[in-house]
């Protein structure tokens, strides 16, 4: 085993494919739904609002997918990232288990949202479109959008969810820094956004009305593409860049994972990471295992239901088949504003239905603890969805102590808390709230799941 | 010439020793004066607030300070830092030149500040030290110290100036996540924050009465020392880690730099990247130019005095030789409060007398332009610190494509802005004011410089 406390490759070894998971997949993802035909989507039904490049990317059956020049030309500015063995952390637990995180803190925006957004920045440029509108929830997928138009040269319109937008005011400043335009979601620029209003004028919004008005905008403009943070197939794989640079950086490190972790909201940093590990398991019998981990308060996965839903509240998107707590279900405003949503990316949903991923929620007090445990021995803060992932890797280095084995713990340190200091200093001043999950709530939300044949 | 993005090298080149550049000065720095005595001050005089190592630093004539394993071992966590080529803004700009800057900013604190900080932390635990106690500015330092508290097991109280810690409630937050305790300084805690406090209710604070606050709590009490962020011969050596990583990825690079260029306050960030190659050019023969950046409102190297003065408002520091504004000189609230201090590092201070480096100062929302330019074309969003170095690379590019001359330009981009968004949200607003040189006020301050033979 090496000695290194990180390894951090050369940019001449930033992959130049992105992996699909999806021609190996234990069984094929079930079609998504057109909500208006009631009939599997085609390419058609996505045009208004994606480049015909992204649309054959959501529906490819090819394993690899070259990844673009001018892309991995704007990945040199922060990849490869650096593969950490957390030594200090397990000397604190005096545990016999090697931890790992891949820190993705390093990109401008201090997140893995970056490795998508140029990405689909790329292609809509590439396809003459000269604005992008999308939609965000704590800030992350905004700024790392506005990050990407500001280096491609589109503009770029960030709905973001309003409880965020007067939350975390400096995120907002970071999507104004790279030239995007914000403003606060349900606003009354879109039919959805004034829907929403006209039933509570006091909403705080929700990533589903956001990415409701964000679609709308792209929809009903010619110059205006729609971007999504999470959840699709393409967003998924264009992460893979960081599993792939993880795997080459074990080589170096000479070890190799026994457990993947990560945060999910909609599962692109965790899928990004895993896939390429649930690959050389499908493929080449690697026995790792997957751990998703998610909030008590939006628990998709570990207490949601795996049907065919919405992907938004107003009901414009196609209608896929994934774990979901109801297109309607408003969640408690956590710190984690990154993990409050309602549904889940469908490859990652089916993988945890074949039970390849275990699914595991945690309360937002147990999860500062691991944060701020994390920042003592390590010295990077993490973001409060990050602090997710860390939480179950601490844990799992905890259960390593007991039983005594020497395993090798990877999570993905999806980003720094940089702009969450505010959330540290509700946890620090007790007034955390462990939110309960709302049953009933859930349960009324679930009676408006669409009817798919 | 290579046509890497960047050189991040292996933990392996983390140097092995500070460069101290005290033996290579054209003549010897001016003894510093204990203003009780009015003699040169002793080892003896500094051993209450220091440990033995640093004050022995403080004095060596040793042109080479090994670096004890501990430190290059936390050093690992974010070192080597990258040495990035900004293609994307040559490009934008139209210049012949090739910008280069070393990127600090991905510390856990996400700027320069702990390359010192830890090295601080240890010599004083290995002293049988418990507890530190420092001021800080913006929050850069004080984070940065209660990071190596954290690391090392010390507490760390930090004094912070007032309308930061009004202001910046996150780099706050920050110190607090790493364990130490922060208050707003001027305090009652202090017979020196209860002077200024008699004579000014509403003192919104300066880094002069932060640091006599600090070092009289580490006079009075004997578990505790005092830790110093810059100015100090110790602390610049620290930071040389910066320039000798550079030198060795520029041989990478098969570049060099002919000018290299920082922001100053105390002038720790910029003596760690530029001593080395100023090392370069007084052994070797190296042709560098050296451009040192302040702000207009508080030009301590381009319109105060060379002179003998205290460190700190209350008198309590040695009388050093250094560029000054006076020590009662209380600067406007300029965003980037790193760089309000009256004095300079006197190694710096001499090498602006001899020529050696030159001097510049620039007013706010010229900077912020700069920033933003450089935001929007390498993603990086700088700290109102580091936008002043950003904005004399930019104009050294734009000279050079008026006199078509190809050359390299070297800055120090020492941290990131993400907690300084708040500063970005004024220049957006137009609200930043370009204070004028106050002069009546410096002329004032200068009348009460002490009188050394």
């Amino acid at each position: 085993m090496s000695e290194n406390t990180k390894v951090i490759l050369d940019e001449k070894f930033i992959p130049t494919q992105w992996y699909n998971i999806l021609p190996d997949m234990p069984e094929p993802l079930a079609p998504v739904i057109n909500p208006n035909t009631g009939k599997p989507a085609t390419a058609d039904d996505l045009r208004p609002i994606f480049p015909m490049a992204l649309i054959e990317q959501e529906m490819s059956q090819e394993r690899f997918i070259p990844i673009p020049e001018p892309v991995r030309e704007v990945y040199k500015l922060w990849r490869p990232t650096p593969l950490y063995r957390a030594k200090r952390l397990e000397k604190m637990l005096g545990t016999p288990a090697r931890i790992y995180y891949k820190y993705e803190g390093v990109s401008p925006a201090g997140s893995h949202k970056p490795n998508t957004a140029v990405a689909q920045a790329y292609y809509n440029k590439e396809a003459g479109i000269s604005r992008l509108s999308t939609e965000t929830g704590a800030g992350q997928w905004g700024s790392a959008l506005a990050l990407a138009g500001s280096l491609f040269g589109l503009e770029v319109k960030v709905f973001m969810v309003k409880i965020s937008y007067q939350q975390k005011p400096y995120r907002r400043s970071l999507i104004q820094a790279w030239g995007a335009t914000v403003v606060p979601s349900p606003s009354t620029e879109t039919n959805a956004g004034r829907a929403i209003l006209a039933q509570d004028p006091d909403s705080t919004g929700s990533l589903g009305i956001a990415i409701s008005e964000a679609v709308e905008e792209a929809a009903l403009r010619e110059d205006t593409n729609y971007a999504l943070g999470s959840v699709l197939n393409h967003v998924l794989l264009h992460q893979t860049v960081i599993g792939e640079e993880a795997l080459l950086a074990f080589k170096e490190m000479e070890d190799y994972p026994d457990v993947v972790i990560g945060c999910v909201g909609g599962g692109s940093n965790y899928a990004g990471l895993a896939y390429p590990f649930m690959r050389e398991r499908l493929l080449n019998g690697k026995e790792t295992e997957f751990i998703a981990v998610e909030p008590e308060a939006c628990p998709t996965l570990t207490k949601g239901v795996y049907a065919y839903d919405y992907g938004d509240t107003g009901k414009m998107t196609p209608i896929m088949k994934m774990h979901t707590l109801g297109h309607t279900f408003v969640p408690p405003g956590i710190h984690a504003g990154g993990l409050r949503y309602h549904g889940m990316a469908p490859s990652l949903s089916a993988l945890v239905k074949h039970g390849l991923i275990e699914a595991r929620a945690y309360h937002q007090n147990a999860v500062f603890d691991a944060a701020v445990t994390f920042a003592r021995a390590e010295g990077f803060i993490p973001a409060p969805e990050t602090a997710h992932a860390v939480k179950a890797a601490i844990d799992e280095a905890l259960k390593a102590k007991e039983t005594g084995e020497e395993k090798a713990i990877l999570f993905n340190f999806s980003g720094h808390g940089h702009f969450d200091m505010a959330a540290y200093d509700a946890y620090f001043a007790g007034k955390l709230e462990d939110y309960s999950y709302p049953e009933e709530k859930v349960q009324e939300a679930l009676e408006h799941l669409p009817k798919v044949e």
